[in-house]
């Protein structure tokens, strides 16, 4: 599980619910109707932007993206450099016996084991990478959608609050409590959209390009075993997808 | 008919209604002038931006969209993979008898038979595909163009109303109701735009997304089967088009 | 002229002004101050943006963009079907008498009548349409400018009239009145940017839109009668263009 | 200098402040700690964003844009058919003593000359109009940036005027001259964003895209001039640049 | 370190400082649990976007970006007209002993001594350039968060603080200060967001292009020794880099 998301998500809320309670009277801040109308509405609304299979899966697609812990790009180098070794020594066809900890690596493998041409393997994985991608940007624009509607939902919870307070004004007494409850909604949707559907929208974004690195970075260690290039020269070129201080030092 | 839209765009406005109700006083919420300005204006602006003919089709577009069952990805590979056994056993020109159960696949395969080449073929079919894009975008833009227009009418509207009840502020009592009353337009152009149109504009690019996936799968399978290829890696190619837990296992 | 955009401008203004008659004091709308700051003002900002011969040449472009009608894409069709048959029969030459109804077709014949390459034919065609599409985007651009700045200029009328109100708050009758003059600016910036001078440039980029279809049309079809293609191949590339309701049924 | 951006630079600042002189009090518009919070604090923050070098000379680059007189492209059609008969009769060497209006076209001249490669020299003449076309668009930047920074600027002085008003409420008679100054600040801020900075930084734009064609004209006149072309069909070609209206009758 | 940043942020800050200090009470300024609700809010909601290193990671992002001088083309250019000279007399191997000041300068002229393909060199340190332009974006993007989060963070304040006040409107006189505290946390987002967030984003991604040109500069440089060419023209191709007033004059 992805800590700093974790901390970030139940840290805010409690902070959000601490200024509440320092306040006094937290009780003013849980309505039913204001409630109803910012999640269940901004759900329903959700709903007819996709299909309901899209819908149901989002949160299975968010669940596993924060789950799924993401490849150290340089453990995946080490194991690039040991194949591209194996390879060189031993044959293409040695690489059938490896131990490969990635599944998409794997699958490249197999194809260059089975003779299939390079440019073709290369063609293939990456249409699966592009497809991939496409796969996880609907997952992020279910959590976008949530962000746009929920603010949308409040102000028109906030409008009908109004609306009704405005047209019965009888006791200028109640005019406070009842902008209160008018201006709930508008709290409702501020924090469903910037605290909770942004921010995880945003982090899925963030797996998604970590994910299309970490293939892209498997895509060019293949190509180099299967063109049977200098382990070390395969190493070099790979290491330009670290940060300059992760990168093993120039020994030449 | 689209389940997940329905729900969604019956469901909010219910949710809505409801929220109104329970406040006790309907019929504040419902002002002849004020739906006029933001409906009626909504409609004429709108028609500024687009051609009669365009206004008129976009309603057709949207149902067009919303009914249309797009076709299961996972069944034209099947039907792919038949073809291509076909073609293989019998050569390209058996194809002109089989049952192929979509308009643009059957075209594509019509023009193999006829023997142009590849190349034309997929030129001809991808640029199909490309103006029919053009024309979905036309019908989404209408859809966003009364998202945008909508709350501006209901702003111009709830200024038009605050004008008229502060030049003449006579009796205190009234300002509420006045202003109650100023704000319904604004209301009205949230709804319609946020929890109507906007969605609707979404649901449609997402439709329109499909189709074009859709129809460069079919696109790619054309091309195997002109190749020659064998049905197998047919499959496999197009089956990148298949979220990972829909593809068939790995059996070699 | 363009129907659709005359009855909506007329028609939502009516809107509009209905909606003020009918709250009774239509005199408090009209304003002279406030009008001068926002029409006087966006004028000369939105001179600021652009050269003199360019704003004064935009309402010109806007004028031609209504009354101009578009070339239907079908009559095109046929048009450029009829040519490819007399070419196909007569040679290019025979073009030279032919009528056609349009002025970038015509000069686009007369390049191949005169034995220029096809590819520098379809070189200078196509630089010509992508620096008339800028120009035009030029005159788009200034009626986006007038809706970006007629807000603007409302919204410093706006609060110049709050200030002056404010610091000389003496008679609390006068409060209402004048902040509804204070409003005015804010309506007629709102009035002006999103009934006029948007729906407007969104008009105009839908026309140039139109323009540069239409003209790759007649590119492809020009292309076709100098390669000698078939006339019925022509007819069914070009058909392409046309939403599917409109094509010629297939009929082999 | 360019007149449409000083009328209408010199023409706005006037409405306004007619606008303000007519409502009275004019000495309420000016207020030291506001000025100094939007001016100096926009100035400030926009320094963070740029070089102490790249900040000073934005009002060089400004000052330069607005004072050259940019190159008529129809002057420039005419030169290089000039340059082309010459080109054709004395060969590309006679044009080392030909008068050229220009710094870039003599430039360009001179490497055809020197005898470089015509894909050399259009490569470097289009490296120039790329890095020259990122030099202006810093300088738009700029201006951009103070069109954003200024409206927050006035929305931060406007908050702290609002917590000092309200923090200390005594005489409500106050409240009214304080919530004026108060709104000041947002003023300034629009008006310094809206009337003065993004206006500048759109006419920067424009003018970079003009300089961009005009550039592009050259290389196209050069391309064809060291190709021996025929002067007429550079004439043609280079027409394209310019409105029809512009371009010379069809004389064949 | 860069002068314009430092002077720009603490001027900004002590600007504000002063415009409340002049107001008199800057005690009401101070408010525990409105700080603590934006910016332990802001810092936990940014947390979730991104993971636990990059989140740590971007102070000393920012920090090198700020300290590192960044190189003068100039310079560079006349080492890379050094360079080629030295080449170009006795081969390239004679640069292994060049002093040369940029490590990546450094790193390509080690490839192009070590024998590998000139256009092998070029694409190695072009994808090195792009993977750091990729990594400097993530910098970038946290703080770009900061300052979408931060105004957010702010307007969740000060709804919460509204609705406690309004909800319990007992003491008239209370209503100035409560809302004075509640529109405190609106003000604190501001500042963060616009005086020090998106200024210090602007900053970094200014930075990256000046990098990301340094580095295409050094490619060019490169490839022209590796090729052999003539110092003057390597020299003249560099300077397109350059502003005009910085260009060395013509000579010839």
């Amino acid at each position: 599980m992805d800590l700093a998301t974790l901390i970030g998500l139940i840290g805010a809320l409690i902070t959000v619910a601490v200024a509440i309670f320092m306040g006094g009277s937290a009780g003013v801040f849980v309505n039913g109707p204001s409630l109803t109308i910012v999640l269940v509405g901004t759900i329903l609304v959700t709903m007819i932007k996709f299909s309901l299979g899209q819908f149901l899966g989002a949160a299975k697609i968010a669940v596993k993206a924060f789950m799924s812990k993401p490849l150290d790009p340089a453990s995946l180098i080490a194991t690039s450099v040991e194949l591209a070794k194996t390879a060189r020594q031993s044959g293409i066809l040695a690489l059938e016996d490896a131990e490969v900890p990635d599944e998409f690596m794997k699958q490249g493998i197999g194809m260059l084991i089975d003779g299939h041409d390079p440019e073709v393997v290369r063609n293939m994985l990456q249409k699966d990478v592009s497809l991939t991608v496409q796969r996880h940007i609907e997952g992020q624009n279910i959590f976008k959608a949530i962000g746009d509607v929920g603010p949308a939902m409040g102000m028109i919870g906030t409008l009908i609050g109004l609306v009704q307070m405005l047209s019965s004004m009888d006791d200028p007494k109640q005019i406070g409590p009842a902008m209160a409850v008018a201006l709930l909604t508008t709290l409702y949707g501020a924090v469903l959209a910037n605290m909770i559907a942004l921010p995880v929208a945003d982090k899925l974004a963030l797996r998604s390009t970590e994910e299309k690195r970490t293939k892209n970075l498997i895509i060019d260690a293949l190509m180099g075993i299967q063109d049977g290039q200098n382990p070390r020269v395969i190493a070099s070129t790979l290491e330009t997808y670290l940060p300059k201080s992760q990168r093993s030092p120039e020994d030449d």
